[in-house]
């Protein structure tokens, strides 16, 4: 692999290029992006240059796409390139079958679940993905070696399956942080750190979930029913000694979940 | 005020001491609490000595209540005592009808809403309610007066409607939590930020709980009800552009909950 194609070089797709090169990748880094975006990554030493993306899909032999979902899809759409292309977004189902249709090249879905609260490439971190699970919806000898190489948890899943498990294990969380929010406004004088604590995802901008809902609808639904369900349980229970059941069942979940 | 009578000298009461002290109280603290306990709040200096509760209750102008809410109701039961009588418990309909049965005394509810992970009185923190609400169920100059001193946020609530209002900001918070590590239980390894997030309260110990539900079942269940019933809404809006609002609504909500 001498020359790799970002499309898109913000936090993620900055990440990836500070990565790749901590991880001894001495080739090209080509970055797409909008003009302010490119000063700001060459100044941060992510990329060597940047050209337009049919020149730089054309020179590269791995293309990186760490857009917007929506972004993704409409570049897969027009990508004409013969070389190996991945992705970051955050749901795969919709943009596996958007990445089957390229005429040339190789689709791979991808998923590093890393993240930061300062978006852009200037908060961009070679160990973005140390220790974080780094999902590819197939095998593919190459990712899998530079994946392996920045300390992430490769993780290889079907993107329907994928779609399912983050339905319950990010957006189900951001729903019931956002929702609970929404609950409690009115209710600020008393709150304490527990409700400072379950809302603090409730800060997140809206523009990144647009796309996710809109291409995950059916399994975010399955997962919020299926949480119903369980709460319903939990107001039966709530006088029983089912709740230290619960609680002991939940800690261990919780340590497994936050890696204890 | 020259003798102050702590019933139960772990994070809550320790804190309630040093708060004291700091706020500029010069008089005695006497603590009531098991052998070990004792030990650790002389060393702290939390405390200047120990008696039995009888005898502290008849030598103190202040008995201050600090122990789990089954404890502080036992207490109560109990209590002979011509002093003013206030409790930290976190749910207050069932201890303030307790204690309106005291013989003598007066007792006034209190919840201060602060916390730390880590508990005893070798925990215990002279700032631990600085900038954090402390409920009291009804109006007293002279707990108002020192709680004004440790930077506490004052707030007098009816002890039914604090009840109805922690369900909603406390315990709600904490069985959404719970609810969603039991639900996440075996899909761990893709677990992101997010999951671990939202999970950290689900760690909670579920000693402290079966108070909490034992006196305030009826306000939880409605707050869980209530819950349920805005997070069925939310399915029927995931495609829709109610999201957009929701999340702005949720966001502003937020940034007021975590005072910012």
């Amino acid at each position: 692999m001498k020359t790799i194609a970002i499309v898109g070089v913000g936090l993620i797709g900055g990440s990836f290029a500070l990565a790749m090169r901590k991880a001894g990748f001495n080739g090209k880094i080509i970055g797409v992006s909008s003009p302010p975006t490119i000063q700001k990554a060459l100044a941060r030493a992510a990329i060597d240059e940047a050209l337009p993306l049919a020149e730089a899909a054309a020179a590269a032999d791995l293309v990186y796409l760490a857009q917007p979902i929506s972004g993704i899809i409409a570049t897969l759409d027009l990508l004409d390139t013969g070389a190996l292309v991945t992705d970051a977004g955050s749901t795969k189902a919709v943009i596996c079958e958007t990445g089957r249709k390229l005429q040339r090249g190789r689709f791979i879905g991808g998923h590093p679940m890393a993240g930061k609260e300062s978006r852009g490439v200037e908060n961009a971190d070679a160990d973005l993905f140390r220790g974080r699970p780094y999902v590819l919806t197939a095998r593919e000898p190459q990712l899998e070696t530079w994946i392996e190489r920045f300390g992430a948890r490769l993780v290889i899943l079907d993107p329907v399956e994928h779609d399912r498990l983050v339905a319950f294990v990010s957006h189900l969380p951001q729903l019931l942080s956002t929702t609970l929010a929404a609950v409690l406004a009115g209710k600020e004088n008393v709150a304490g750190p527990a409700a400072a604590d379950l809302t603090r995802l409730a800060l997140s901008p809206y523009d990144i979930w647009r796309d996710i809902f809109a291409t995950n609808a059916g399994p975010i639904d399955a997962a919020l029913a299926a949480f119903i369900v369980r709460l319903e349980e939990v107001r039966t229970q709530l006088r029983s000694s089912d709740m230290e059941a619960l609680f002991s069942q939940a800690s261990t979940s919780a340590r497994a979940l936050r890696g204890k």
